[in-house]
């Protein structure tokens, strides 16, 4: 009935995985992960995408996970395979997306025994995952699954926090590893004497009620008190996936604070902004220039939220304001590197945004600090609509949020399209989820990271990324294929690493040009014919955006790539820059 | 004159580099590493290969300290980017291969603190570096300086071994990365009050003189008598780069035993091989099947140097022996997963043979023994040579060895290639440098490891590759262009995991086809244009070595896809095994 003990646990692990209401996994081809991956297979209620590149995947598994709130099991054999998930893992410490990775491994007496594909894989990844266990050996015994049922269960609850994170199995197989039947492996009559180590519960093992951090009523009403006082205050959200726009916006309906909302906070576009009497931000990259604030009475109080924000000039405005800066951060981890914050609020910021909402009658800031921010940001975007029908890389941004699909996802990479989306991304009332990796803000994983972001619901994918972006991770586009995703990618191609113009190595060529901007002259094209993409170059913004309104009527993948000259394209930021300042200091 | 302290820093690292004779360094661009990449680039007596993909470029590393036997440095900004090292890393460390890793990391201060593209860089590889340092903040002081050069010394002879193996150096730098001048930051003066910190020695600052472990008098002559009196002794070279093959081969000589040696082990093709009176096999991995070497005495003693060999034919036979089974291993590692092993030598193996033939006066071995092996491996390839004609997998491994340009370099992907160099790839006089990544035998990174390797001679290379692996590392192929490096790539495409066949879960399918196998259908050919090589599809034997020797007389790369049927391949390679077995038990 059951043929092995390896049968037993990989089936104990996936009922687990799916009673905990996980509808899919990543799962790469090998052999020592074989229990898993036959578990996984004849599980009608799991959907497995098969990734053959490692790194992919675990960045697939962690881009779903970022739309989902859940994680996407990831299952790979044992040796390097573990090693190529590692730059995934560590995003999503950093960015607190759940993973829950399953590493084979050879059973403990063959490790560090020169056994084939065998390394030590404990504690493979260090401090950046929530939770490690190496797992017992597979056995018919009634405590050890049951145990190993809890430690699914925890690994899970554990991964989705707060705070959320990777959380690592790593499990032991000895063969035969194939569902190969072995008298007596698994007694008969097993599941009938042990039906809760065989079957588990109808749900799941144990079902988490996670708490999550609430200030105490003083505090809260302290915090209240503060706000209430406070003349010019603001709402900083950083890029995340955790935030509540509503709970944002409610606060900031309440006492009148403009929000300063990054492209990736998930409180610049949506539907909570047709609520009245909010000011969303968008502009303040180029607007909070010292050149134009410095004439603004400085903030007195600023609520954080999020991660740190995207834009250096926010995070100088803020460095140098003075203000009281409050952190609320419900892990309790320090995230201002400018080392201005005064306060921190380990609490849960959605709810707090709420409660102290709830603590204010009416708008108590004052209504000139509000019209500076309504009027800065009304200018900013006038001013930036006419200078987004030229092409250059910050129209591209402008445009594909501009025009994305309401509702749609939208995944942007780092380097300079979240720059640029940071910049000329104008607040929109669409409801478009807006992803990037902006935990270590690496350019790996980015193809593979929104594609699985994509596959998480029916809605249009939009990517937009770079040329080195894209072919770093160029394996992630085997997913279009092979897990069904359908995507437009918008590909600045500025041949190399642009954003190093914006950095002072621009001036010393040689080593910029060959050591840091690398020209590469990749032509992308004949990607299409590998991995079963259109691919159309544009060259104007007219062409682009027509292209762009095709590949969003149409099913399938398209390529639109944009050739761009990145030093054109930091010199046109530039000039807007300096007309935007010269504009709104008036 | 020195614009400041971290240009300082980063030419006192390249200085050592340079000093210690290392010629060349992998750069993947980034900002924070900019005063690494500076020095580098404006050393003339070191070249830059760089790679946009921090994975290809630390198996591209690998691939050349592989063939030169020295570390090439590797260099990447903070965050994950060096998480991309990890699984180059692990390959290294159990391959035994010297690496230098040298990552940029954010200063102590903003480390932890939500800044911008900064991960917990320390001990990021755990136990699979033989050293970590994070080097202190850079300094124009005198100590400082001297314990920098002493520190890259040190990290340059930790990697060169014995055992070699990777070393990690993180590196933090604060702004400006850049040579900017920045007064007074580096005292006028300096260099003329230290020189010794501010230029270092003529040569490194310190010489290592590295012992390797040789046993005591008593020990060698205990051996040598055991060896002496065996009268069915065996050398089993496993897969090595350190291994010489003069060595093994006077220790052969002197003692008639038979050598089986692994297409990896350095032992199996090379002018040794021209040296009268050696057996040396490579058909073994077919003929000591249990049918055909039931029939013969056991050995008595095995003398084993370098890896566990890829063949578990060999691995059986040796478990199944009951003979003394000497592992010589410099590090006194464990490598021996059939724990059959009775002694362990800790000492160098190729002195140690040198040292033990000069203690035997001539051939001990039973002159019987010596013929099974030497019949047993005539008749193998006759019968081998009559089946390598029509196309499949074996006969095109077999091909691409034995018309493998002389000399040359041919690199071996992990999967069935090496699988079927072990048992088609027939030992040659040819000056062979054959290498595969057997410390982990993952199948990522090797098209990077065989450019790294050709990258470090002028003779050609070759490497025989799998679809799965080509397009785990297609990134690898930017190096064709950037680093000027041409190859003869035979690419055996058998549409997914052809070794699969070879497991017992082929028996179960589902989910056999969709997980295991995993046919991806790629078609390749594109690749050609994306990154500027030939791609040629053929259908014969006769064909593929028509290509095989065009490729090998014309400069540029080549690919030469050959489109098999695993399964058919499989059942052929089958098939040929029940005819050496038939006609070998005779």
């Amino acid at each position: 009935m059951i043929p092995n003990r390896n049968v037993l646990w990989g089936r104990a692990i996936v009922d687990e995985v799916a009673k905990a209401g996980l509808d899919a996994v990543c799962i790469s081809p090998g052999s020592r992960s074989t229990p898993l991956t036959v578990a996984f297979a004849e599980h009608n209620g799991i959907d497995v995408f098969s990734h053959l590149d490692e790194r992919s995947s675990a960045f697939f598994a962690l881009g779903r996970a970022k739309a989902t709130g859940r994680p996407t099991p990831l299952v790979c054999t044992s040796g390097t395979a573990a090693a190529n998930f590692h730059p995934a893992v560590i995003e999503a410490s950093q960015a607190r997306v759940p993973l829950l990775l399953l590493t084979a491994d050879r059973p403990p007496e063959l490790r560090d025994s020169g056994a084939n594909q065998t390394i030590d894989q404990e504690k493979l990844y260090g401090d950046a995952v929530r939770w490690y266990r190496d797992l017992p050996e597979p056995e018919a015994d009634d405590r050890k699954l049951r145990s190993l049922r809890t430690d699914v269960s925890r690994a899970i609850w554990t991964a989705e926090g707060p705070p959320p994170g990777p959380v690592h199995l790593n499990v032991p197989f000895r063969k035969p590893l194939e569902p190969t039947e072995i008298p007596d492996d698994v007694p008969e009559g097993f599941s009938e004497r042990f039906p809760l180590a065989a079957e588990g519960r109808d749900g799941p093992f144990v079902s988490p009620l996670s708490g999550a951090p609430t200030l105490d009523r003083t505090d809260r009403e302290a915090l209240g008190e503060a706000i209430r006082t406070a003349d010019r205050g603001l709402i900083v959200a950083g890029p995340s996936d955790a935030t509540d726009p509503t709970a944002v916006a409610e606060l900031a309906a309440a006492t009148g604070f403009p929000v300063l909302a990054d492209p990736l906070s998930g409180v610049r576009f949506g539907t909570h902004l047709a609520r009245e009497a909010l000011v969303v931000c968008g502009g303040y990259d180029s607007y909070l220039d010292e050149r134009v604030v410095g004439r603004w009475s400085d903030p007195d109080l600023v609520l954080r939220v999020g991660a740190p924000p995207t834009s250096k000039t926010l995070q100088f405005f803020l460095r140098d304001s003075g203000a009281r800066q409050v952190v609320v951060d419900p892990a309790g981890e320090w995230r201002e590197a400018r080392f201005s914050a005064s306060d921190l609020a380990v609490a849960d910021p959605n709810r707090l945004c709420r409660a102290l909402a709830g603590q204010v009658d009416g708008p108590t800031v004052d209504p000139d600090w509000r019209e500076r921010f309504s009027e800065a940001e009304t200018g900013y975007w006038e001013l930036i609509e006419g200078e987004t029908d030229r092409l250059f890389e910050g129209a591209v941004l402008a445009q594909a949020f501009e025009r994305a699909p309401d509702p749609g996802t939208v995944f942007v990479s780092n380097s300079m399209p979240v720059r640029d989306a940071d910049r000329f991304a104008r607040p929109r009332t669409a409801d478009l989820a807006v992803f990037g990796n902006r935990g270590a803000s690496g350019i790996d994983g980015v193809t593979s990271s929104a594609l699985g972001a994509g596959s998480a619901s029916e809605d249009p994918l939009v990517l937009v990324t770079g040329d080195v972006a894209f072919y770093h991770d160029a394996n992630g586009l085997l997913a279009l294929s092979r897990c069904g995703v359908d995507a437009t990618v918008v590909l600045v191609n500025n041949d190399g690493g642009g954003i190093f113009h914006l950095l002072p190595i621009e001036g010393f060529d040689p080593p910029f040009t060959d050591q840091f901007k690398t020209p590469h002259g990749l032509d992308f094209e004949p990607l299409g014919d590998l991995y079963g993409f259109a691919f159309e170059r544009v060259e104007s913004v007219e062409r682009f955006t027509e292209a762009y309104r095709e590949s969003l009527a149409n099913p399938g993948t398209q390529v639109i790539e944009v050739r761009v000259e990145s030093e054109a394209s930091h010199r046109t930021r530039e000039a807007i820059h300096e007309r935007v300042v010269s504009t709104l200091r008036g």
